[in-house]
């Protein structure tokens, strides 16, 4: 379940609600690609922004509908009561893993966040993803703490956010970490833009935004990378670098909530307010870009 | 309400519960003590780590024992429409005013905090402390930003995160906001260690963590400072500096909660999981050093 491509789908959204008949479609066109996973409800499903009962409905929906691919959701909340009812709820809507990043409002050090991990594995069944997502957690993990945690019974994936823009560098990072975590963990990269090198360099696995959108075209990328044909790899990617550029200057959450509005394949606005999908020149120029990236669709 | 020492007591939890017994006690010292605002569920209140039933649950019996004390409770949240629901609870509660930081998951721009402001204050009836706390959410206000948000119908005061260490510099920052706010707005110091040079420097109130747990004394400070006492604001003030060390290497939380842990006015531990207080040389060390600064007690 934690190799290949992890496909992270939006979780549209109106007034606050969750759109079902959208969140379906995209389900979906998931699992007519087959990806290797659904990442129902990561960060770029919006999971920090449902309730309980909304991240239940969600997670529910994309078991049935994601058929015999394995979905994995996000049970991140502040509150580490609500974290394991998230994770009891997860379960029971029959997900095959969960990912888990370490939210806090206060920052927290590396024993508070390995005591999160220890006692939160301890009350699960399925596998757990740790979710290093500092963009948004303000939490860095080294890659002490990282193989530490590893050993911990219930983790099977570790999901990194950011790894050096330098081949020799990534290459003895991702080294150092597959050679000494726990048997059977699997190391996965996210971030789209550096998510292709990541995985010739050795990672198993792309958590990946725009594979949520364009699976098959992830598919093909995350294939041609794995089997290390690097003069492929790099066309695929390389072809992405307009999109790549917008992700630069919004985030890629913005980019492919965009995206998706402009495709038609959600509501427009999609995302929970206050944040606000691009508008103007940009969203503009986006809608040429897509054009250009006719490949996609 | 939002001049003087508002002060903000600590929420004790055990499990995930509020201690109400404790709480309550802490509240009375502020009573006793005459503070002239109470900010209950502040950060040092831990907030976020609580139900919406339990932020309900604390803001009224911090209204019932303030007595005609104003009380201001926090209702940010990263879900919009929760924020909206904890504004009605706190409202019902009895507040006086409101507190809110832009807690977000995904980065926000100055146009979506804006917008974010905006909404709410529309559904404010009590005026609304814009809560300028970076450390936590990662958003950097700029003045320009706080004096468009200042003109907001409800809008009754602004906490600063940072001023500058030059004294120059910081009249000229307070100044331009002062002159340039709307009518009415005041601005507070928040960061306890700069605070008595920030009333002196002229901000209009205190956003206090220790005036949560020692009243008299930081009431004492607040009006040797804001009366330009510069001789004895000094005195007072760098005789805490023991104390603002322990701040600078553990951040305020964790230290007033050890030194409620140690005065034995909560049960220990009485942070939310995974966050911890002060253990072994460094709980032994602040042990010492408030025997050096029984003038606290």
């Amino acid at each position: 379940m934690f190799k290949g491509l992890c496909a992270f789908p939006l979780t549209p959204l109106t007034e606050g609600e969750i759109e079902e008949k959208s969140f379906i479609s995209l389900i979906e066109n998931l699992v007519a690609a087959g990806v290797d996973a659904i990442g129902a409800l990561g960060s770029t499903g919006s999971y920090a922004y449902l309730t309980r009962e909304q991240r239940y409905q969600a997670t529910k929906l994309a078991v049935s509908t994601a058929a015999n691919i394995p979905v994995i959701t996000s049970i991140g909340h502040v509150r580490f009561e609500e974290v394991v009812r998230l994770a009891e709820d997860a379960q029971k809507a029959g997900v095959s893993g969960v990912l888990l990043a370490p939210l806090s409002y206060q920052p927290l050090s590396t024993d508070e966040v390995f005591r999160f991990y220890e006692r939160i594995s301890a009350e699960l069944s399925v596998p757990l993803c740790i979710y290093d997502n500092p963009a948004t957690t303000k939490f860095e993990f080294t890659d002490e703490l990282l193989i530490a945690l590893s050993a911990l019974n219930q983790v099977g994936s570790i999901k990194l956010s950011e790894i050096p823009d330098n081949r020799e560098l990534a290459l003895q990072r991702i080294d150092n970490l597959k050679t000494r975590v726990a048997k059977g963990v699997t190391i996965g990269i996210s971030g789209d833009a550096q998510s292709a090198n990541g995985l010739m360099w050795g990672c198993d696995v792309w958590y990946s935004v725009i594979g949520g959108m364009f699976p098959h075209y992830s598919l093909a990328l995350t294939q041609a990378a794995l089997s290390q044909d690097e003069r492929k790899t790099h066309k695929l990617n390389s072809d992405l670098n307009p999109l790549w550029a917008f992700y630069h200057r919004h985030g890629s959450l913005c980019v492919i909530a965009t995206v998706a509005e402009i495709m038609g394949v959600v509501a427009s606005p999609c995302l929970p307010f206050p944040l606000q999908t691009l508008t103007g020149e940009e969203r503009a120029s986006l809608v040429q870009t897509l054009k250009q990236l006719d490949f996609l669709l």
